[in-house]
């Protein structure tokens, strides 16, 4: 008697390759590094283009660096569906956050392979350049890459991106070449590590991705003046200290009253003179403000802005405030979205919709094409860091929902 | 026809002596260093004591390595009313910073004498051993040196107090015998510049001492968690920066809330990690609350104590305080204030009524007698630098408030 069983890919092939992987640039420490471009990430990139040979893609290079994997479909002129993510570090990175998205692309077509099954869309298993740094791969893919500022893309030691890019099959002045569009690459599906503790705590399995969060990132200068502590009476104080604990409170407020759940932090201050006896004379911090909505972005800022001028008035303080990064926020697909919740459910996986908070490849494919993220949970929200874990039962889970995701668009998405 | 005419000081000769006492330690900036037990601070005593020889004061020192001059009174064994104050700097001091108050005193002296005059009482004008260091000086006067812990007092560059003592002509074993009372020394005026803003701030020409504040000064340790600042949602932040800046807000509060306008001040802040982009997970602060009244500073810590209670609380962080500094405040003696302040409204000056937030040789001498301050104005309150200014106009009606404060408590203080 015939069970009918649900295609799945293979859980133990997925996670060798995954500690296989983590062999290379694994430190003293147990975490990994592997920074783009250097010998540890070429032997990355050589090792798991063998496993794309292996598993039927055929990979090429474009002008960025990107490795691509190319899964053939039934109807070769299709546009492919993309999935994918990157398999370079932080300087002390884990061995999931990126690698997962690439070897469960891998693992996908591996298991179509062992069916003897195509879809009708190609597939393309993308490892993307420097996505911890420069993020070069996804914006040339984008076309968002200042092609005439090559100096804004050194690599983290320093070195120039045109070296760089050379290192690993790549040509800068080609750079243009790599922009792809919805017309070649209908949609594309992430497979990444949470990187916080969401679905632990609210103890999903899955994460469907409404969008990655768009970063407005500021510096802020409070100028007082440093007095004695004691001679200066609490009337006469021009204290920045005090001006920038109205601001870090300011800053929770503004995302504590926006409905689309920000987030808003102060991670960095510096005191001057940062003497016990001496009254703060000036401050420097930061704000970093994170939200899926260009809307929400906007409304914080003007927000600070008027927090800044009432907290100037009333410590008689001098601030400024300066831009340090502007990122624009991506929304997921609602067909993607859609499509992976009713994967999990058919899978008996529970999901939860979420936005992304930290960036991704994704982020910069979502700006040309339907993009869609899965995550898993990361234990305690640890990342970049050795103590990054999920367990390879998650990894599996993970890979499932992306394989049925991809068969599930294949039948969405016209040839 | 005679003029009758209030005895004066001679301002010129006052302001002389200042001018040439400041070139002893002079630097290119500046700014003057007269660090105690170093060379120039040695040549500084020598050249005071040839002053109070040819006033006609009769110099000694204490094993203490205080500089005593005697002028002696009508009653030679009445108690002494003492003046005075120290001599040595900061390293970046300015040149009225304790001067001040021992050449007004041997100005006084010089101009009772230019007069024939005496005193019922002997006159010791005392320039006291590193006030700006260990206080050892006014310490040993006061009896509260802890004579059986040499090691807590070493001098600025690191060496043993029994050779600090011994280059001056003092005597480390023999400390205890530097120990006077109300019996010997029946009141002490210090004359001293402001060292703040409050009597420029005010228009006022003289400040009445109330007495030198206390202080209590505590290391604050907030532990959270740091964290991504893009993926930890707000709600699950144990964000040690957001505790820190409650805690300078409600450090600010306490000191508004108090009647008798103490000072309160987080002058330092250590935050880690200190990174744009993670929630800071650990903050280090220091607290510095200073007041005239005891009780004040006890409720001062009452209410601290609460906070750091409702704030680990709210912020799901663990707060630990531990103790920096405990300093007793000292009351000036009411009939010395009043003294001073009729002897104002006499030669025509202005004056205020105010504390000493910082620290004086009198903080110590007030534990064990009658002690009054004279303070006069500070431009723009700076000290401690080569930009500490007081006319010399200024300096002369401080010593002129001096002189006629010495006559007056003559009369009313028993022989």
């Amino acid at each position: 008697m015939a069970v009918l069983t649900r295609l799945a890919v293979n859980g133990d092939r997925l996670n060798d390759s995954i500690n296989r992987l983590a062999r290379i640039g694994k430190q003293p420490s147990g975490s990994i590094c592997r920074i783009a471009f250097t010998p540890e990430t070429l032997q990355a990139r050589y090792l798991v283009q063998q496993w794309m040979i292996e598993a039927g893609l055929a990979p090429r290079i474009d002008a960025a660096g990107n490795l691509i994997g190319r899964y053939a479909g039934r109807f070769e002129d299709a546009p492919a569906l993309g999935t994918g993510s990157h398999i370079d570090t932080v300087p002390s990175g884990g061995k999931f956050d990126g690698a997962l998205g690439v070897l469960s692309g891998i693992e996908v077509v591996r298991t179509l392979r062992d069916h003897q099954m195509r879809l009708n869309h190609p597939i393309e298993i993308i490892a993307f350049t420097d996505e911890e740094n420069t993020m070069i791969g996804c914006q040339a893919m984008a076309g968002t890459v200042l092609a005439d500022s090559p100096e804004r893309y050194r690599s983290k030691s320093g070195e120039p991106i045109q070296d760089c890019l050379e290192s690993i099959g790549g040509n800068w002045d080609e750079i243009r070449t790599a922009k792809r569009s919805r017309s070649d690459l209908a949609a594309f599906v992430e497979l990444h590590v949470e990187q916080g503790a969401v679905l632990e705590r609210t103890g999903n399995q899955i994460g469907v991705v409404q969008g990655v969060v768009g970063i407005q990132r500021k510096a802020i200068t409070i100028v007082g003046q440093a007095n004695h502590a004691g001679t200066t009476p609490m009337d006469m104080r021009q204290d920045a200290l005090v001006a920038a604990a109205q601001m870090v409170l300011a800053v929770q407020a503004i995302a504590l009253k926006m409905p689309s759940h920000p987030v808003a932090t102060v991670g960095y201050v510096d005191v001057l003179p940062n003497a016990v006896n001496i009254v703060p004379g000036k401050v420097e911090l930061t704000v970093d403000l994170r939200d899926l909505y260009t809307d929400c972005l906007d409304e914080m800022l003007q927000l600070l802005h008027q927090e800044i001028r009432a907290i100037a008035a009333t410590t008689h303080t001098q601030i400024e405030i300066r831009p340090l990064l502007c990122v624009e926020p991506t929304l997921a697909a609602k067909q993607v979205q859609e499509t992976i919740a009713t994967v999990c459910q058919q899978l008996g996986l529970s999901s939860h919709s979420m936005p992304s908070r930290a960036g991704h490849d994704s982020l910069e494919i979502g700006r040309f094409t339907d993009m869609g993220m899965i995550f898993v949970p990361s234990q305690a929200g640890v990342s970049h860091s050795e103590a990054e874990y999920t367990s390879p039962e998650q990894c599996t889970q993970g890979a499932d929902v992306l394989l049925h995701t991809l068969m599930a668009l294949d039948n969405l998405y016209p040839v």
